[in-house]
């Protein structure tokens, strides 16, 4: 199996502000053709640290892709360094000066002598048209080892990497072919889970499975190899069914798919449309179902009613209601579902109230205390939970439980 | 000037799924005292792999932090690989297991052997005690180069590394201090900044200056050197002091805080409370503001109206100004603010209405066209913008623009 190293260059890199995301993307296209990737390095713009870590690449990888420090500048020393370790000479390519100037000059700005900087190739390298940028690609063999060197933006070099090295490495590979699925899961702890599925998944090796914890949901990762794509994604879509068998409804997405996506089109089908009123999430939960294109359809309002006047004005709430039972009750949760449905004329109101603090804790309502409530033509419900975390946390978590109890309630 | 290495350990670390972000926060505080990271490596569970990039590290590093891999597990290879190419052997130490052992049997459950190999410590190593997980930290002198072995969550290794790590790397870093300061600038073009500032900051050596574009504002960021940190802190702050009248009131952070922060603090200070409008950023802007601890105080509450029904109904926009403007209009947007702000009785209304596609745009109205109103007891005022990117980018600019209106119009 080729082994693959990523090589991140670029200064910024090695500031607090910034690190290598770019192998994120290039890991999943790697993986999907049998590659693994095996390191990954993070370097300056430092010449000779960069000589070091090319050699050391050289020695332990069959692919090495680098991103990054092809610009026009000083700085990006990309190209030199690879030339000097690999011993080719840098050589002007009139035809890629050519483009370069083309698309400088199309602007309407003046090409400069750093521009010409970026036509310099090692002699016997194969330049990797970059319709995104200035900068090419440059790809090389060397004692057996694929090189390629990418530019650092992802619009740039994500075209680039699909066009001119997948067929390269595809033709490396041997033909293992690569098949994943995401499954997503919502509403159970992980041991739980874990419980339910691994006397299935633990009989598979081919599949691989992995599971992921995010901050208020799960997900199941598969992972098949075989001689075709076709083959490949059969073992997933076998395993996938079984584990979708054994989790029953807590398993939302069967593609990856998010909660909001997943709601959005049943809602859609079902010529649902939803409203939501909102304190502790002060429209976290309207800003992730609108975050989903075409969200008009289905989605009418929001009412985020933060203090008690506004829940009074904006939602009809009771004074009464409030008085009795506190602004983080179910009985308030239920109030402001019902309030909103009233005032949009959804079919459906859903509503969040909580206490995400950091400040305002008591013992009877303690910091995380949150209520979902939902509302529609039959009545309104409302479900209590003490949430973990951080303010941030609480609030993500305290929506998808909103998301999830629609998902629930009315679209099973 | 001490070279510092951080190695992050863990196979998920190469999926397409996880990567290191661990290290951001490290060169923080290794930056803060004048220590710069020179490269970052990533790798996996694999024991050759991980031995040989010990023994690079080792040739080229002063400083070897490593985060993950101590866990109970097979997989679990980072005290097992260190002690080998340190030629320690490892010894069980009964004070840490002592330690595991409370801890595990405290909250209910069964030591396992698993557990044990948690006590399994390199001859001649120190132990780096973990208050928030099982896993202890490790910590070694070898031929003068300084290593540490810390846990890979952030809440067990950042505490450990103010606690044991940052107390030797100060005594080692020769009495170099770091001070930085980070401004933040929004409402202006990156060349159009960078004419006015590059003159001054050019000028200094020390602080040095970085400029970031994030997605809707420029951050500067100032960092400078010295024997004590106060005086490092003069440097920055005399630089900090002229950027700032240079750049006059688009820069709203003189000390990194976001924008909605200080909203937040002036409308406090100015007891205005607010409510907002929102139609295309789906409850994005109140979803900022409500993210600040203690939004309660300024802020009312906030109507999503989604559709020209909403804008009707929950906002009061009228039929006739709806028909002839269309609802991505300055006159819709300024009505919006005006409705939203006689509903909730808030001093200032602040609303967005635009088009954040991908779907739906005209040439009158393209993919990207927001309109950001504002209402206040003097009157009311819009303003037209067409932001580039996604969906995403557009409803995060026009979020930014909503509450920079805010700013400009009240706060300054």
């Amino acid at each position: 199996m080729l082994k693959a190293e990523i090589m991140a260059i670029g200064s910024e890199l090695l500031t607090p502000h910034r690190t290598d995301t770019n192998s994120l993307w290039l890991t999943g296209r790697l993986n999907s053709i049998g590659i693994q990737v095996h390191i990954k390095t993070v370097v300056g713009d430092d010449e000779a640290r960069l000589e070091e870590t090319i050699r050391d690449a050289l020695r332990r990888s069959d692919v090495i892709i680098s991103t990054g420090g092809l610009g026009p500048t000083e700085d990006d020393v990309t190209r030199k360094v690879f030339s000097r370790v690999t011993a080719r000479q840098l050589v002007l390519d009139y035809d890629v000066l050519a483009a370069i100037r083309q698309r400088i000059t199309s602007r309407g700005y003046q090409m400069t002598p750093n521009n010409e900087r970026q036509a310099l190739i090692p002699r016997g390298a194969v330049v990797m048209p970059n319709p995104n940028g200035t900068a090419p690609g440059i790809k090389m063999e060397q004692d057996g080892k694929l090189i390629f060197l990418l530019p650092g933006p992802p619009r740039e070099n994500q075209p680039m990497f699909d066009d001119y090295v997948m067929p390269d490495l595809e033709r490396k590979s041997h033909g293992v072919r690569i098949a994943t699925r995401v499954l997503k899961v919502v509403g159970i702890g992980e041991s739980q889970l874990d419980d339910k599925i691994a006397p299935i998944y633990n009989q598979y090796t081919n599949p691989t499975t992995t599971i992921l914890f995010t901050d208020s949901e799960i997900e199941i990762h598969l992972t098949a190899s075989a001689a075709s794509l076709e083959r490949a994604a059969e073992l997933v879509d076998e395993l996938a069914d079984k584990l979708e068998e054994a989790i029953g409804d807590k398993l939302y997405s069967m593609r990856g798919e998010s909660l909001e996506q997943v709601i959005g089109d049943r809602l859609r089908v079902k010529r649902y449309t939803i409203a939501t009123a909102e304190s502790c999430t002060g429209g976290l939960v309207a800003e992730r179902i609108t975050a989903v294109p075409g969200a008009s359809d289905y989605f009418i309002g929001s009412i985020v009613s933060y203090s008690n006047e506004a829940k009074m004005r904006l939602l009809g709430v009771g004074a009464e209601l409030l008085e009795k039972h506190g602004p983080v009750s179910g009985e308030v949760a239920e109030a402001m579902a019902r309030g909103v449905k009233e005032w949009t004329g959804a079919t459906i109101g859903v509503s969040v109230t909580g206490l995400a603090g950091p400040g305002g804790g008591t013992e009877a309502v303690p910091v995380g205390t949150v209520y979902v409530g939902i509302a529609d033509d039959v009545g309104s419900a409302n479900r209590r939970m003490i949430l973990p975390g951080d303010r941030h946390l609480i609030r993500w978590r305290a929506s998808t439980a909103a998301l999830e109890m629609i998902r629930r309630r009315h679209l099973l």
